[in-house]
C-alpha cells in the first residue's frame, strides 16, 4: 500500500492547561506526558518511513518557531504557515492542495495523548485502506466513561474493517452519554481523520465550495519559503472558519469510522493530564521539588520553588514562574476562565 | 494600685507556621493576623503606663535584633539576653529577679493573639490585686471546643476576682476534653501568669531550689549592655530546662485563676492563624495577588506570585519565596514535620 501522508494541525493553544501552558509556551510544544512534547509524540507515532511519507504540518505564524524547532529530528517535514486561523476545514484543504489527489492523508492534532502507539497505526493503516475506496474516515475511540465534553460517533453498517458512520452527534448531556456507553455503537469524535486529498477536496467543493475555491486560490497564490508554505493572505482571510466536522463529515454521504482503543486523551484539562500520566502507589503525580504527605491523587509540579502538601486528594498544585495554580480535579475545566489565563 | 510590670517572653519561633515563620523570620516578629506583628501587639497590650510599667522582654541572642528593632516604638523597655534556650522557669526568674520584690509581673507569651484588649486588661488589673496577697495567679483562657492541644485548669474556692486553682491537667484525650468543655469548671492554661516577683522567687527557691539558686548566680554575675541585661552564661547554662507550669506553678499551694474570655489564640498553626483573621462573606482569608472561584473557608496568601484557586474549602495556601505550602486545615498539625520546616 502506498505510504500515508501524516497531516499534523497545530492550532491554538488553549487556556486550559495554564499556567504551565501559556501563550509564549502553548499546550502542543510542552513535555506534558512524558519526555518528549505532544508535538514531537504526534510525529514520532508516524515516524515509520515504510508506512508514513515525512509529514505536513499545518500552523499559525506563532507557533511557526516552536515547530520547526521540534520538528527539526523529523526530516522532510513541509510545514504550512497559516496568516490567520480559520478552523480545521480551511487548514486540511491547504495540505489537500499541496498533495497529489491521490495521496492519503492522516489528519491528527498535534496536542493529544496516545498511549498505545501500535493500535494507533494498526487503526491508520484499516482507515488508509478504507479511505483508498474514497472514504472518509474518522477514527472513533472508543468511550472509557460517559463524557460530556466530546462529540459522539454512532456507526451503521459494516464495512472491510470499519464502519459507515450512522450519524455524528453533538456533545451529549450525562444521560445521553451514559445511554451512549451502554449502548455499545458510539464512539467519541477524537479529531483524526483519514482521506484522500482529492476525495476531500471534492466533498468540500460539493458541501462548502467558497471555502473550496478560496483555500485552492490561497495555495495557488502562495509561495514558498524554504521548507515552508504561505498560503496568500488574502484570499485565505475571506474564509469562513468552520471546522471539519461541519463543512465536511457530517454532510458527505462516504462517511466511514475505525474503531479504536488506543488510551486516547485529548489532556484537555488538569484533570486529563493527570489521569494521563503513571501515579505512585497513591496515585500521585510529581514533577520538581514535591513533598506530599496524606495524599492521594495529587499531581504537584513545579518549575522551580519546593511544593509541600499535606491531606489532599484529587487536586492539581501547578507552580510556574509567577502564577500558582491549585484546583480539585472538579474544579479543573474553570481553569480557563480564571484571570490569568485569560489575561496573558 | 502600682503599675504591673510586663514580662514577655519571647523564646522558640516554632516550625508550625512554616513557610511563613523561618528561622530568619520567627513568628512573634510576623505581622501575622494584622499590620503590626504579635510581639509589638504584646507590648501595645500594656502599653499604658498608668497602669503598667515599661515592659521587661526575656529572648535569646538569635532574637535581639527583631525584639530591640519592634520595641523602638515602646520607650523604656528592657531586654534580658539569655545566652541559651532554659524553659519558662528560668526565663522567668531572670526577670524576676531584676525586679523589686513586691513588683506584680505580668507573664506574658509573645506570640499570642489576644483580639479583646479590654477583656485583657481587666483580668489583668483583676489578677494583680489577687497578686498583691501573694497568689500566684494563672489566666484561664474560657474554652470554645474541646480543644486536645492544651492544658486545662480545674477552679476550685472562689476568691476576690478569681478561683483557687484545684488542679492543673495535662493535654487530655478528645473525650476528657468534651467532659471539660460541659463541666464549665475548665478553663484553657494560656500561659499567661501574674505574681510577685518576690512570692515567685520564694516558691522557686521552695520547689526547685538548685534551678532558683543557679537563676539568681546568673544575674549576680551578669552584666549590663546599654538596655539590655546578660545573664552569666556559665551559671544559666547549668540550669535543667523546666516550664513554669512543672517547676512552680503545679506545686504552689497559692495558685489561682482568673477565667477570662478574650478572643485568645496561640495561633498554633495555619487553621489557628485563618480563625483568627477575618474572613470575608464565604470565610475566605487572601494576602496577596489571590483569585479564588468556589472556595470556602480558604486561607491564601502570597509574598509575590499570584495564587489562583478553584473548589476548595478548608485549606491553606501560602507561598513564600522558594515555598509553596498547600495543607487541609485538619493537616496544618503536621507542617512543622514537613522536610522544609525541619531542615531550615
Amino acid at each position: 500500500m502506498a505510504a500515508i501522508y501524516p497531516v499534523v494541525l497545530c492550532g491554538g493553544s488553549g487556556t486550559r492547561l495554564w499556567p504551565r501552558s501559556r501563550a509564549r509556551a502553548p499546550k502542543p510544544f510542552l513535555p506534558l506526558v512524558a519526555e518528549s512534547t505532544l508535538f514531537e509524540a504526534t510525529l514520532a507515532r508516524c515516524a515509520d518511513r515504510a508506512r508514513f511519507a515525512a509529514p505536513v504540518v499545518v500552523t499559525g505564524v506563532g507557533h511557526r518557531t516552536h515547530v520547526e524547532a521540534q520538528a527539526a529530528a523529523f526530516p522532510g517535514t513541509r510545514v504550512i504557515v497559516e496568516p490567520m486561523a480559520r478552523n480545521t476545514a480551511a487548514a486540511i484543504a491547504l495540505a489537500a492542495h499541496r498533495l497529489p489527489a491521490e495521496a492519503v492523508m492522516l489528519v491528527c492534532p498535534s496536542d493529544h495523548h496516545i498511549a498505545d502507539v501500535a493500535a494507533f497505526q494498526a487503526a491508520a493503516l484499516a482507515a488508509a485502506r478504507l479511505a483508498q475506496d474514497d472514504w472518509l474516515v474518522s477514527f472513533g475511540i472508543t468511550p472509557t466513561g460517559p463524557e460530556t465534553g466530546f462529540g459522539y460517533i454512532r456507526r451503521g453498517a459494516p464495512l472491510d474493517g470499519g464502519f459507515q458512520v450512522e450519524r455524528f452527534v453533538e456533545k451529549p448531556d450525562r444521560a445521553t452519554a451514559e445511554a451512549f456507553l451502554a449502548d455499545g455503537r458510539y464512539s467519541w469524535n477524537g479529531g483524526i481523520f483519514v482521506f484522500k486529498a482529492g476525495t476531500f477536496l471534492d466533498e468540500l467543493a460539493r458541501h462548502r465550495p467558497k471555502l473550496a475555491a478560496a483555500a485552492g486560490e490561497a495555495v495557488a497564490k502562495g509561495h514558498e519559503d524554504g521548507s515552508a508554505f504561505h498560503p496568500d493572505a488574502g484570499a485565505f482571510a475571506a474564509i469562513e472558519p468552520e471546522s471539519v466536522d461541519y463543512a465536511v463529515m457530517e454532510n458527505t454521504t462516504r462517511a466511514a469510522v475505525v474503531p479504536v482503543a488506543m488510551g486516547w486523551s485529548d489532556i484537555g484539562n488538569w484533570q486529563a493530564l493527570r489521569d494521563a500520566r503513571d501515579g505512585d502507589e497513591a496515585g500521585n503525580r510529581t514533577r520538581g521539588a514535591v513533598e506530599l504527605v496524606d495524599c492521594r491523587n495529587v499531581l504537584a509540579e513545579t518549575d522551580g520553588p519546593r511544593i509541600s502538601v499535606i491531606g489532599l486528594e484529587d487536586v492539581a498544585i501547578v507552580v510556574d514562574g509567577d502564577e500558582v495554580l491549585v484546583t480539585t480535579m472538579a474544579g479543573a475545566q474553570k481553569v480557563g476562565k480564571l484571570s490569568g489565563a485569560v489575561n496573558q
